[in-house]
């Protein structure tokens, strides 16, 4: 049986059931860089480095077939993570083993908890063309600002991928809008840092934001109505103008 | 202090952080529906109803003044939740209260995990235009068919409120593709149930789908390359287009 784990972000957001899991199978497989946050659990591992990802799962799927075997994401792993790859592996080449799937706390909730209550109706969006055309991450970015979407942003950029970030800044400039932002770098780590800024400032200091984010970075940005509050980033669900408690208030 | 508490949906989806929590506040706030998700953590309860959510709010916000109190959610706070309304309140009415957001598994990545591996880039949208004009709802999903991403669809209908999920199946209908749906009830509770269908069957047997789906409902709508194996929803991430495993595979 073939578990698919995500561990969320920051060992206190692992859920009951991934560390029951975790607990019971024969053999965790990881992407090495993670080998750290598994270790407490004392299994055997497999490990591999990064673009090696069929390789991880072929092997999962592989000593799945007589073990428990748990593949595990960070985060959640439906979300950018390598749930479909198994699912589709093990069709292709008929391992017929059974699959799992057990969902975590992706980036961005845990995110949206560091910065304050920015989600509303929202977008979830990878800015890694490394899988999908740049074209199509920037055609669903725009529509995403045409909707009016809150917009959460996975891979932002990375040392040598700058360019869908800074495509997608000119498109923000475009809509003419003051778009609330927020930042959050390695959340649920030790090193765990947030930001709130707007685009004004995004893009004014644009070289220093370039340095600032980088692979480990959620940033989400508000719809029209999100603001901030004691450093806090708000999107109203809408209750105060519905019971009309407080007529008015202050951005 | 207020912590704002996730849930999740059933209770093998708690976090250790939710739980510890849970466990050491000295009141816990609630929809009185949830009440017996909060029993076992045997704690002073505040329960209301339905549309009472202000006052469980101001409740949780003047006990937190000298207490620590949770006030909870099923899945994640800010996902649809009071997150944002507890902020506002605070700031609005002078409370000065300390906030805290504890994330949760929302449903539709416990949805997800029940239905495969359906998730790519994602919208998550309600349908309730209770607070939101239907008006920005429909636009909302239509650019959402428009940028082809995967919609996950919160509160899709009740016995009273059709016309949103009704309208939206209209707008499906223009666009004139067979999109794979996912419907998800009870994510989680005991009498958890999933089908995977499309949009010609959804079409087909509307009236049905009327009376199967309902407020404990999650719909996952597939991108334009999602397909079915095994009866699991799978969207490709593109790994095996590639690295040109198999050029070609049957949907
Ligand atoms: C390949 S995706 C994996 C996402 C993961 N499966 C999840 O659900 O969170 C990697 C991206 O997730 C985001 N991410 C993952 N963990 C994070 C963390 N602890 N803090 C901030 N962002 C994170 C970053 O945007 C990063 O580039
Ligand atoms: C007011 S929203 C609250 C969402 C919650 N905060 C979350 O993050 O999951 C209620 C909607 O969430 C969805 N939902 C919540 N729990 C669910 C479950 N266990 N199974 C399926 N859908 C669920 C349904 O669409 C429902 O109408």
């Amino acid at each position: 049986m073939l578990y698919i784990v995500g561990l969320g972000s920051g060992e206190r957001y692992l859920t009951k059931e991934a560390e029951e899991i975790l607990n019971n199978v024969d053999l965790i497989v990881c992407y090495k860089g993670y080998k750290k946050y598994i270790e407490k659990f004392n299994k055997p591992t497999y490990t591999s480095g990064m673009t090696k990802e069929i390789d991880r799962v072929e092997k999962a799927l592989s000593e799945a077939k007589n073990k428990d075997v748990a593949l595990v994401s960070t985060g959640d792993p439906n979300v950018y993570g390598l749930a479909s790859l198994a699912y589709e592996l093990n069709y292709i080449k008929n391992y017929n083993v059974k699959i799992k799937v057990i969902p975590g706390i992706t980036a961005c909730l845990l995110a949206a908890s560091i910065l304050g209550s920015p989600l509303h109706d929202f977008v979830v969006i990878s800015f890694s063309d490394l899988l999908t055309p740049l074209d199509k991450i920037l055609k669903r970015f725009k529509l995403a600002l045409e909707g009016d979407y809150v917009i959460c942003i996975y891979n932002p950029l990375s040392k040598r991928r700058k360019e869908p970030f800074l495509k997608a800044v000119e498109i923000m400039r475009e809509f003419n809008k003051n778009y609330i932002i927020g930042i959050v770098k390695n959340a649920g780590r030790e090193n765990e840092e947030k930001r709130i800024t707007d685009f004004k400032d995004l893009y004014k200091n644009l070289n220093e934001y370039l340095e600032y984010i980088d692979m480990n970075t959620i940033i989400i940005i508000g719809n029209s109505e999100t603001y901030v509050i004691d450093n806090k980033m708000i999107t109203p669900r809408g209750y105060l103008n519905k019971y009309k408690v407080i007529p008015c208030y202050k951005k």
